[in-house]
């Protein structure tokens, strides 16, 4: 068995199972993702209005705190395209892109993030991402890779563009439109579709070559490595620097100081719900990554260890000089496929990451911005998935109409307002659609002891016993409905003398929902009608039986519908032979 | 059947029957209700730090408004204390009390929360106060209560003390203890006495000596007219203002000037939530009070009409210098003992309190403000329900952590404050509660066909076929925790082939939920392993259909579990002869 520490520790646990042949999957799986990481880590930096160094900070430390406390084999730390995105939103209110608050700001949002998770994971409080539903995350998703997506077509023109959101970047864009560099175009054109070619053809192609398909999934990835290669030869060759192509420059070739970020009481508090924000979007994105790949080893995540091992993280990322972090999927499918065992492959590749910050970043000098726009465009167009839009319109207009929602007011208002709203409007809608559960008045079916509702059968019923067959759990939000149901039933029907709560799909009732039970009880006594419950659940009745609803209800409570009928209304209950109950779950809506 | 005018307007359809009978019935109620209704509103505006003729003309045009649009047939529209002091919080907020610009934003209020309730009205909005659980409107009542009654202690001692909540309240009356004025006390308390005594004794006292049930009722309400009277004669004759008695003092008796209140877009700005959280509490305490009256003489209430009628009764009370009102439980109570019998009793009790506003204000000018204050004390002392705690205490650890979670902020921060997080702890709470539902791996009964949790009974299991049941509805606050739950469950056990998810307790799956089922099936797939469905409910496999799900899934949709085992595991199923399957609503946890 798991000890308490082994699982504060998930290090502990594979650390101790570790085999030399393991050793060398890993260290196999940490150069695959190294060379990966590097060009991605300067984009997301870009793409956060950072400076290209802090990408590849964040891409050092936080992985080897992730490898400590991460509970995920495989999953691959790092700087992502959306959360670098929100760290602009964020950074940008406080401080001047470039300025070094700007800096601080990313590396405060980092910690505070990180702190979130950390102390979420500590009181094991992994179910808030649960307040976001899917429609809302794919939307949301959806919608910010179109906004990142739109944010670099400057970098790819060469022109000067801003706007928290796509009518602005777009109104923007077309105003300096002439203003374009035509080298920056070409070179940001043309890797744009070298890596769509690659992205789209090259696996079938090296497949067709009989290379194995993990190989072809690795470098059908990798796109992005030549677009950097080839880009810093075309520019230093051409010296396309001197026409005006905007290059990386000098990064500093050292490692991060290892220090706190700016924490003072204004900035944290004008962060705080930003980096709220972000630790959110941060978990689910990295959550449904780390599952996907467990399942597929029939291993497990466990969502609240996984909050301790990213919130590590981010507080790593937040004195390293990094910004905030999560588990990314193109990496970590890399991770996967190159074939990493253990979280010590993400360790090696923090390693990695190291030597390449202190050796290779002379040779990015002459990287082109445009080339990394280009990748961060080809990386975000896989976000955006509009097939899933048509197959949530298809399932469910109210799951459709939070997705929807979402989408608009992120692309008008940017990831923040986006975000927050999605999570009200589905939280909305879910009451809603609670709000007003199938009822149904039910009769029983001649020769038989079923009953069903009486508009879609031909069956029994009486006018002074009436049977309501209730299709939810009860609670605060669909309480006063039931209340307004049975009143409606009770003014429409002057003989009724008997009415039957039948329970079969009443999973539970809060506080709330026994309050109605005891108002409806008392009311219909008022009114000279008897309140009885049928088929009521065992947990539920446990319940009920804790409180005094039971000992004022003017009925009883039924074991079946069919005991309820023989007992209230002999001259309608079967004369017939007994039949056999369907299973209840049969029964119709 | 009703016409559309007749939904919109209630008064074409009650006014067509109205006959001679009704007319004097509604008379006799109109009257009694206006002597209960005179101090009441003199004594509700003086809560709301307003001048008493406020009081009095929030209880006129209001009145005729409902009347016309309003759906209950007795329900007495007016100022109440819990609404009183919330205008009072928020016109405090952006006023000197006493100013002309606090009077102006108590009408603002009225003007923005009529408006409120109307648009949701008119666009059928009443599920919106289903956002507030049956212990958080209590508990929220209790806590109003308790503050209320705190801050009329200052006018029962004639001292004065300010403050937000119960701790400055208490803090200031303590340090102004020793100015108090005695006459004032001996007034406030005496009155307060002879209230009390009245309330819990004059019930079965004038019953004891013969008199009918509901003039008993009737009487016993009437305390706060005798206190007026007696008060009135104790300070004119005894002289005892010149004895440091605060008075009411002269009151304008003249009727309100119709108008605009003021509506610049700062005072609309900062005053917006306010009338957000009266509307939604004077709705909740409305509708509830109506239904109750309603259901007693099977009549009903539709929640969305009454939303039109309590809008435009505020819209009348803010056109009309009046504050906020809504349906208070004393005086319809009155009214419905009384014997109205139709909204025209509100039209007359209007006119009376016009009558009264004209003709009766000069004789209240010895009115002792102490007299008052203990009638609003000891009103609103029965709106303090402590049974209630430990009811929802005993029923339920979630709705009661929602409960004093409500009074303690409401108590420490005010109403709006209160309010405000006892609604997200509601919400936040349903969400923890559904997001981890309860799930059983199920094995047969040996000889029949039922399936039972493992854990509690001996059942028939295998290592290569899994059931669990699920019981709830799967949506986006549980979709996940399926998804781990099954995934912990797979990595458990290496030998599993098939799995089965047993649905007759899940009423509905939204597009969050069909997602984790695609997903389980997918990484199900990869392990090798057969996701099947069983006891499918007919409207989820309706909805189903609709999606690409069940195309995908790799194993079947079974009608009946027992039909899946026999056809999954024969081994396992049933040899013996067939049984009668219990209903499955009597299944265990």
């Amino acid at each position: 068995m798991k000890t308490k520490l082994q699982t504060w520790l998930p290090i502990l646990e594979w650390g101790r199972e570790y085999k030399p042949a393991m050793l060398v999957n890993d260290l196999v799986a940490a150069l695959i993702v190294t060379i990966m990481l590097i060009p991605q880590s300067l984009a997301y930096a870009m793409l956060a209005g950072l400076p290209p160094e802090v990408g590849l900070y964040a891409s050092t430390l936080p992985l080897l705190a992730y490898a400590v406390f991460g509970t995920s084999r495989t999953l691959a730390v790092g700087p992502v395209a959306i959360l670098s995105l929100m760290t602009a939103a964020a950074a940008s209110r406080v401080a001047a892109p470039g300025s070094a608050e700007y800096i601080g700001a990313a590396m405060t949002l980092a910690f505070l993030s990180g702190g979130m998770l950390l102390v979420f994971g500590l009181l094991r409080m992994g179910f808030l991402a649960n307040f976001l539903s899917h429609p809302v995350v794919s939307g949301f998703i959806t919608a910010s890779g179109i906004l990142i997506a739109a944010s670099q077509v400057r970098h790819l023109l060469g022109v000067e563009a801003n706007g928290g959101n796509l009518w602005t970047i777009g109104i923007s864009l077309a105003r300096n439109l002439e203003a374009t560099n035509a080298p920056t175009a070409v070179i940001g054109f043309a890797t744009l579709a070298a890596l769509l070619i690659m992205r789209r053809f090259m696996r079938p192609a090296l497949a067709s070559f009989g290379v194995g398909p993990q190989t072809a999934a690795i470098v059908s990835r990798s796109g992005p490595v030549f677009a950097v290669v080839a880009g810093i030869a075309a520019v230093s060759m051409l010296r396309l620097d001197a026409a005006g192509v905007r290059i990386l420059g000098v990064i500093p070739h050292q490692l991060p100081r290892i220090g706190l970020p700016p924490l003072d009481e204004q900035l944290v508090a004008s962060l705080f719900g930003s980096a709220a924000l972000i630790s959110l979007i941060g978990f689910v994105e990295s959550v449904s990554v780390g599952r996907t790949l467990a399942a597929k080893k029939r291993q497990r995540v466990d969502p609240n260890q996984e909050l301790v091992g990213l919130g590590v993280a981010g507080i790593a990322a937040g004195v390293s000089a990094g910004f905030p972090v999560t588990g990314g999927l193109a990496r970590s499918a890399v991770n996967f496929d190159a074939g990493a065992e253990t979280p010590a492959a993400g360790a090696f590749t923090a390693a990695g990451i190291a030597l390449a910050t202190v050796f290779l970043t002379p040779h990015l000098y002459y990287l082109p911005q445009a080339a990394l726009a280009a990748t961060i465009i080809v990386a975000v167009l896989s976000l955006v998935d509009l097939r899933e839009i048509v197959k949530v319109w298809r399932y469910s207009k109210s799951d459709f109409a939070a997705m929807f929602g979402t989408i608009v007011t992120t692309l008008s208002y940017g990831v923040e307002i986006g975000v927050t709203s999605g999570v009200a409007l589905s939280l909305g809608l879910h009451l809603y659609n609670t709000s007003r559960p199938h009822f149904a008045i039910v009769g029983r079916v001649p020769g038989t002891h079923h009953f069903r509702n009486v508009k879609r059968h031909n069956v029994i019923t009486s006018e002074e016993v009436v049977t309501i067959r209730i299709d939810e759990s009860l609670y605060f939000a669909n309480a006063r409905f039931l209340e307004d149901t049975v009143y409606a039933i009770l003014s429409e029907r002057p003989l009724m003398r008997h009415l039957v709560l039948m329970c079969p799909a009443v999973n539970s009732i809060d506080a709330s929902g026994v309050e109605s039970l005891e108002a409806i009880n008392e009311r219909l006594k008022d009114a000279g009608v008897t309140l009885h419950l049928s088929e009521v659940k065992g947990p539920v009745m446990d319940r009920l039986q804790g409180g005094p609803f039971l000992a004022h209800l003017t009925g009883k409570v039924f074991l079946s519908q069919q005991d309820a009928i023989a007992e209230l209304d002999p001259s309608c209950a079967s004369e017939g032979p007994d039949t056999v109950a369907l299973p209840g779950a049969l029964a119709d809506a």
